[in-house]
Order: structure tokens, then C-alpha cells, then sequence
């Protein structure tokens, strides 16, 4: 079932900002953008009643995220159970550093995308497949079809998690520094440092081929 | 109470990886150092039985990490009890995607440490002010001098947490695809695409008086 990109994700309890909730939105494209423009979210699970945070590599499909890891790993072996695990997914691109004459106001540029929801081990294989594929896929555009796929072995070897996207927001915060009016004569510089985030030449590996140039997918970055 | 910069982190149940432990490090220097080099920490915690992983300004003190957000957030309020509020504290830097010849051994250059422990909220005026003061020279050396202090409305509307450096580890992965003996010879192009993180050019806020020059902490970074 998707549902159409038109429809916002539900507002929550969860997904309602505690403060500043006009930085808050549940628009599906935004939510969307956000994800696809990462690959590293960050996993939290409750093992023993404790949090845990672990970095994992994502990709979207749809209204879902797929995320996998070792079959032996701890988030990946809760969510092996008929009940799933609960998970909180969060994506976070930083944007620029924002200086205020105040040290108060001194903030962040972000937009981040916080997913709550119960997290499943993927067991059909034509979706395992897809979701494989997806996860290079995001990360490189390009590389799936130009790496060979994994064999019945390592398939073996790995675990793909799903989370619907149902209960998902984003927050996101753009814009120069808010300093209070009576702070503007102040000395200090103020405004933003943006953040920049880029790629450099790539690193063949040692005992690559010397007659395998790089592929375009890479020079596009 | 500081430890040796020599002596490692305990190697606990929940700081071993249960995958390639060789990635693994409790090295107080390679902690601390990776601490430093980020300013935004995905900070997770248990509510209502469920996990939430919140993105989070934080500096590392000595062997605390102090982060800081609205009295009224949920993660705030759970320090402010005198038991704190289990967390795990998780920094991650993308170094590098590396793309081996097969999909399976796809992978990124990382380096992450997790935090387990307990976060306080901290409530003695000394100790606020030099966590506030660590927070902007954190991200921006240089300019908690060169900005208004906090007054005591806007201490009052910020709560400061702690969390000591007890139970940490690092994990790092650096250098080429490793791939199987037997994919050596597929005709892909396999190697690191480095990951570039850096800031552009200073944009100041509208309202800045045109006679305050670009500070030189700033051309430094």
C-alpha cells in the first residue's frame, strides 16, 4: 500500500515537537528528500531496558526503509522476532553553523528526518533482493549494475530489516541567526558558516586493474 | 576524578562488537579525539518504553560529554530526576564509500564511538557556565569570546547535561575494499570514494553592521 505523496505523515505525540514546533513537518516529500539524501542513519533499539545507538547504512523504497547488517548483530536479531523491534531511525544533515551576537541564540542549519515504528527482519527473497540492491544503490547510483551481486552465500550472511515509514517527521532549520533586537548593535560578527559536504577524486583500490577507468556514476558526484 | 589519558576504556558486554571486534577500540585518546572533531551527537533515549534517537549539540570536558537543549525537552526532564536518564551517545564521521567489486563487501570508511551511560542535568552555576562556554568553543574556537554571554533569563530556559566517559569505544574502518580472492579479476572498478567535509564561505546576517569584518577564528577552519 503507498500512500499517495500528497498525504502528510500523521502528527503523534512522538512526532510533535516539543519546542519550536514550527520547525516541524510532516510533508511526505520533505520526510522523503531527507532520507534519500543519506545513507548513515542512526538506529536506536532498547536492549536489557538500556538505549543503544548504533550508525547503519539505509536506504528508502517507497514508504518503507530498509536497513542491514550482520545476522548477528543485536538490533538486527530482535528484529528476527514475529513482534519486530521497536526502533527510532534518525537522519540528520548538518547545513551550516549559525553565529548569533548572543552565545544563546547560536544554533545549527539542519534538516533531520526522525522515524518511529517496529523494525522486521525481510524474509522474502525477491524483496531481500530489492532491498540489497537498493541500499548500493543509494549510496552510489549507478553500482548495482556494476558490481556483482551478492550469491546465495552471503545472502545467507545478512540480515535486511524493514521500517514502514507511518509514524515519520522531519525538522528542519534554515536562515540566519535570531538575535534579540537589543542585542544588534553588539560588536560581534554574525551569520552562518555553511556546512559543506563533498566528495574527492576517487582511491582505486591496490590491486585494481589498471585498465578499469572510473566509471562516470563516480565523476557525476 | 580523571583517568590517564593511557588508560583505555573497559572493554564491557555492550562495547565489544559482536562483528569484527578488530574494528573495536577503547583507546581514551582515539575516543576522545573522534569526540572532538564532531559537534552534533545522535543522542538516544528510552520513552514510554520505546526508543528516541534525537540529534544533539554536545563538547566533550575531560572525560564528560555535556549537551544542552530546552528546559522543556522530554530527554531534558528525564536527566532532571535524581536516578538521570539512561543514554547512549553515539558521534559518527563518514570518511570514505568504499565499493569493492561485489555488492556484499560494499562498505564505508567510519570512524564512531559509542557512549553508554547516564546523563544529569547539571544545576551548579560554575559547571553550566563552563559547559556553555564548551558547547560554542566546541564548534567554533574562538567564539565564546568574541560573543554575548548567556544572562540569567537565558541560563534559566537551558538545561546542561552530563554524561560521564565511563563505558566507551570507538570503531574505525579505513582503507580499500577487501575483497575475495576470487572477485579480483571482475571487471569493476573498485576502490574509495573519499567523503569531504568542509565550510564555505561566511555569510553574514542581514542585519550586520557592514563595519564588522569576518572574525579570523573563522578563516582558520
Amino acid at each position: 500500500m503507498t500512500m499517495a505523496a500528497a498525504t502528510p505523515y500523521p502528527q503523534t505525540e512522538r512526532t510533535v515537537p516539543t519546542r519550536i514546533p514550527n520547525r516541524g513537518s510532516w510533508d511526505r516529500e520533505t520526510v522523503h528528500s531527507i532520507l534519500d539524501e543519506g545513507y548513515v542513519c542512526h538506529l536506536g533499539f532498547v536492549r536489557d531496558g538500556a538505549p543503544v545507538v548504533l550508525p547503519t547504512l539505509y536506504a528508502r523504497v517507497g514508504d518503507r526503509v530498509y536497513a542491514h547488517g550482520s545476522t548477528g548483530s543485536p538490533a538486527l536479531r530482535g528484529a528476527r522476532q514475529d513482534s519486530g523491534l521497536p526502533v527510532c531511525l534518525t537522519v540528520t544533515h548538518v547545513d551550516g553553523l549559525v553565529l548569533a551576537r548572543s552565545a544563546f541564540h547560536h544554533s545549527i542549519n539542519y534538516r533531520s528526518v526522525v522515524v518511529h515504528g517496529t523494525a522486521y527482519q525481510v524474509t522474502d527473497p525477491a524483496e531481500r533482493s530489492e532491498a540489497l540492491d537498493a541500499l548500493v544503490e543509494h549510496i552510489v547510483p549507478g553500482r548495482a549494475d556494476d558490481s556483482r551481486r551478492a550469491n546465495a552465500k552471503e545472502l545467507a550472511a545478512t540480515a535486511v530489516i524493514r521500517l514502514d515509514l507511518a509514524e515519520a517527521s522531519a525538522k528542519i532549520r534554515t536562515g540566519g541567526p535570531s538575535d534579540d533586537p537589543e542585542d544588534l548593535e553588539l560588536p560581534y560578527w554574525s551569520g552562518v558558516l555553511p556546512v559543506i559536504h563533498g566528495y574527492g577524486a576517487p582511491i582505486p583500490a591496490d590491486d585494481l586493474n589498471p585498465s578499469i577507468a572510473v566509471p562516470a556514476y563516480l565523476g557525476t558526484r
